[in-house]
């Protein structure tokens, strides 16, 4: 059968390790996780009794392509709570995880052939999931001094329809402060191109509140998701907060694409809204796995490394030591049964002299894994 | 904010209607929903059960893109149960649904502007997902003396890249045998076209069992969901068959569209697989409903019908009534009380004179909507 052009999608190299990572453990070996991209809990309790209660007494049927309106009017209410912005329930749309609002954010806004700017390094699902709906993502090579974000310098000229930003960043964990999101959303705007926000690390920070989008204007697309902060990977639930009149070519595309976002991660994730106090223990965990990370990764020889803003990953430059970051990665897991993902994943073209290292899970992992690296690198001089 | 040109996609009519019906109830008007394309019973006890239990056990993070190996072997296995095809696991995939199947199929196999057949009447969201992809859907009109099914000559020299088909089909409930199947599959692959198979109906049979398309070739896709038979709708839970060589090129486009279909939803398949008792009841109350409405229809005055040979629908020619299906639903819903959708959802050219009734409800609920018809329809004589 004769394929698409468009389906020519690259591999996840990261799959590389994960797979080798686990013929380790089937051969009896313990490996230490800093490549996955998820946290090591489950959905809050709280949000897994509102699903057994509903399991009983609701047949779960298709909600509206928007989403159960108790859902969108309490996510509104964060906007609130979290960045003092009012905002109207009606421009939030419930998702099948932030994977969906990428697909209806890029089906509403762009068509064959348009050109969006995306940041080098960044998510490598934004770079697929254009090219996979006929698209063409634009690589923004990104700075050291702009903290590995794009500025508006990277895109003049290049003709783009649309740029996507995320703060706090993957790989980065770096953020756009309110200035930075600013000049960015004008910068765009002057160019008559449309801006989205990836705000799904929102709520996983560290020194200050993350900015959204939504908090300089009305007229962008922000997309974000219960898999990060909520701790609801698996469940495939996310949302979207659209300009009012795009509430309906959203709609349209979402009854068609999805129906719905699966019922029952709604049901959870409305309760998982009020579990402030284990998610904050969630964050705890996390803030220590930082702490020992930044004392840690240099201590281990990784020097090249910038504080995270948010998120749980560390990104490093690792140039001085290899030009060929999957191999360095495979030898990483082979020698110190740490698994790490290379950074080619994030950045095709630089990517071969960085990796990342994710600090999702416990910090007894955190803290075997750092003596493995350091150990690795000390036997490696 | 500008939209694109793909982003143009049809509203459904019938939301038109069940947002009237539901006015109507908000006001105290009982409404026997005769519009809806899903069971009114939820999961099986068994799927609920099972998910109770991983709740209490799993963090229910992300499965692989393909889907757990334990599903995707199991579904395997029903090919050998259902139609007697012995099936290699490794070419069944989990989606989200199938709205993702279509997703990922159209992703593998069409580029921007690729034409692909799809029977006129059909399934709405085909023609939609397809145009918000950058392709273009090319309605066949079919034939009554067809029933309502596509055959070669509808295509012959319309330089399709792909042909859809479904059986049963939305909104007729008629099948392909298996000379119908074979021509249809043999004429396809002759003008170097992909065949899809749209079997999110099978299980739910009334005369014969429904052909699969595996069983004549093994160079198509089929797409199917645990929505209808295994009556989980909202759980947005289906699978994929696709040629061996496909898996690889569907599991990228899955890894970065979805990452996975949602985890507990999985877990719930994965036990109504084994739930055959209560399915084989929900399929004895549309058994019954089937004979009601092929009695009570002619009865009411709706006589250009043919029996389905599976889903749960009736499409009837009211082209000697109304030549506006849409007008004439909304007066059935204000003068009848009950909800039926306009045949303009299915087939934009013919549909102004036909109207789909949906028997997936409860029994009693029929008896009700169809006693409403005849008074309706007298009364207007």
């Amino acid at each position: 059968m004769r394929n698409s052009t468009r389906s020519n999608v690259d591999p996840f190299i990261v799959m590389d390790v994960m797979e080798a990572a686990r013929r380790a453990e089937e051969a009896g070996r313990r490996i230490i996780h800093m490549e996955v991209g998820q946290p090591g809990t489950g959905a809050p309790k709280g949000a897994i009794e509102a699903l057994k209660g509903a399991l009983d007494a609701d047949p779960l049927g298709y909600t509206v392509a928007l989403g159960m309106p108790a859902l969108r009017r309490r996510i509104a209410q964060i906007y609130g709570e979290w960045y003092d912005v009012d905002l109207n329930p009606d421009r939030v749309v419930i998702t099948p995880g932030s994977s969906g609002g990428f697909l209806l954010t890029f089906t509403a806004l762009f068509d064959s052939g348009d050109r969006v700017g995306i940041g080098a390094p960044g998510y490598p699902s934004y770079r697929q999931i254009l090219s996979a709906l006929g698209m063409v993502p634009v690589d923004l090579p990104t700075a050291p001094e702009n903290r590995l974000q794009p500025v508006a310098a990277n895109f003049a000229g290049l003709d783009l329809t649309g740029l996507l930003v995320a703060s706090p960043a993957n790989p980065t964990g770096t953020m756009l402060d309110r200035p930075a999101m600013s000049a960015l959303i004008e910068a765009t705007q002057e160019q008559g191109a449309s801006f989205i926000s990836d705000e799904i690390y929102h709520g996983i920070e560290y020194e200050a509140k993350a900015v959204t989008a939504l908090e300089v204007t009305d007229d962008c697309y922000v997309i974000n998701s219960f898999s990060k902060y909520f701790s609801m990977t698996g469940w495939r639930v996310g949302w979207m907060v659209v300009p009012e009149d795009q509430v309906r070519v959203v709609e349209r595309i979402a009854q068609n694409m999805f129906i719905c976002a699966p019922h029952a991660s709604q049901v959870a994730a409305l309760a998982a809204l009020d579990c402030d106090e284990e998610l904050q223990a969630n964050l705890d965990v996390y803030k220590a796995n930082r702490a020992l990370m930044l004392d840690g990764l240099p201590k281990a020889g990784f020097t090249k490394i910038a504080p995270p803003d948010g998120a749980f990953y560390v990104y490093a430059d690792v140039s001085d030591i290899t030009a060929n970051s999957r191999a360095f990665a495979a030898e990483i897991l082979e020698k110190a049964g740490v698994a790490v993902t290379p950074g080619l994943d994030f950045d095709p073209v630089r990517g071969g002299g960085t990796i990342r290292f994710s600090y999702a899970r416990s910090t007894q992992d955190i803290e075997e894994g750092l003596r493995r690296l350091r150990e690795f690198m000390t036997n490696r001089m």
